[in-house]
């Protein structure tokens, strides 16, 4: 069956509090988008891969991309306002099949877990990686008050979140609601039922400074 | 107002796939546990720091601890069955005033948390630090079956979490159960209400092989 994955990277750069949009920003001398296409590049050089940056920042990437000598082959959609417009451009651009979705600063996604995600995205049709919760939970009612939650129950949410290509572009085919923070949203509330996978406390998302830190740390040490 | 802090340091080290229980293992040269003792010295000398550690453990903390000269004064108490236990036995060495409960294990945390934890809780009797949610969050129903929340309304909550004594004491005078994940369940279930305020992302919680990894580039980078 037919394999994509949407890179996902809209980043400014502003919350890094650098002039770099972060998926730029350079680990192991690499800049992470460069490192986050060969994941999906080593864990099957078949995966098509559809990368969605902010229409301001594609030249630039284009000539980073020639400059760093690590091209994985790819194609470039501007992207949109948001998350879900920018994916729902990049499915323009999806046939029939499976599609990835992920998060263009998680570069240290295991070809283990892409692969896992698209053998139960056959058969499940939207597979999303998560793993347990360390700390303890608390949640905020409307009047600011705070109650403990049960953490076994709750899961963090990683990507790649896996679809079947047809379902994920019928659940697209909504307009924008705030409430959807990731693709599970959107399928969820197309109506269909998700199934979670483990994910890996490695496959961190890079958001702030010192999560460059911790990323280098990581490269390192693999 | 005198001031307590109870260190909580309960790890077996089985977790980590490592013979020494984690709070002994080494973080540049250190055992992360005489870092963590050394935080609380630094925010401010006059904190009467109990620690609490297991039984069969203590003898070598003793040797550890001459050892490494990084001697901060502290007394040692024998923890319990579990975290609560281990509470509940160190409350009995703290009378009048104020008492932070930490985890062991945690030994970033800066001196402005702690001495701000102290500070609102003189007013607001019980201090709980917090961080936001960076990644989605999905909650799974007894069935099975997992549906998105608004990780908008979660925090996630660490230490230190502080108390007026009398009021702590009071809530552990009952028996375990086991939603007691932390301080902050015991003094709710009590009916006292709980004040979030700012952690830190850099507090982390040493629990895992690649924390440790994690663990060691935070401290190289400060």
């Amino acid at each position: 069956m037919k394999k994509y994955a949407i890179i996902v990277a809209g980043g400014t750069g502003k919350r890094m509090g650098e002039s770099l949009p972060k998926q730029f920003l350079k680990l192991g001398g690499t800049p992470i988008l460069i490192h986050t296409l060969q994941a999906f590049y080593t864990a099957d050089p078949e995966i098509e891969l559809i990368l969605t940056l902010p229409q301001e920042e594609i030249q630039f990437w284009d000539e980073l991309n020639i400059w760093h000598q690590n091209y994985v082959e790819h194609k470039v959609v501007a992207g949109g306002e948001t998350r879900f417009h920018s994916v729902k451009n990049a499915l323009e651009l999806v046939d029939e099949g499976l599609v990835a979705v992920h998060d263009g600063v998680r570069p240290f996604v295991s070809a283990s877990i892409i692969n896992q995600s698209f053998e139960h995205a056959e058969d499940k049709k939207a597979v999303v990686t998560a793993v347990l919760m360390k700390d303890s939970v608390r949640q905020i009612d409307n009047e600011g008050k705070s109650k403990n939650i049960d953490r076994s129950s709750l899961r963090m949410i990683q990507t790649p979140q896996t679809f079947e290509a047809k379902l994920l572009k019928s659940a697209y085919s909504t307009d924008f609601k705030p409430s959807f923070t990731d693709d599970a949203s959107v399928v969820e509330a197309y109506g269909h039922k998700i199934t979670l996978i483990d994910g890996d406390y490695q496959n961190i998302k890079i958001t702030t400074p010192e999560d460059l830190i911790i990323a280098e740390a990581l490269l390192e040490a693999r």
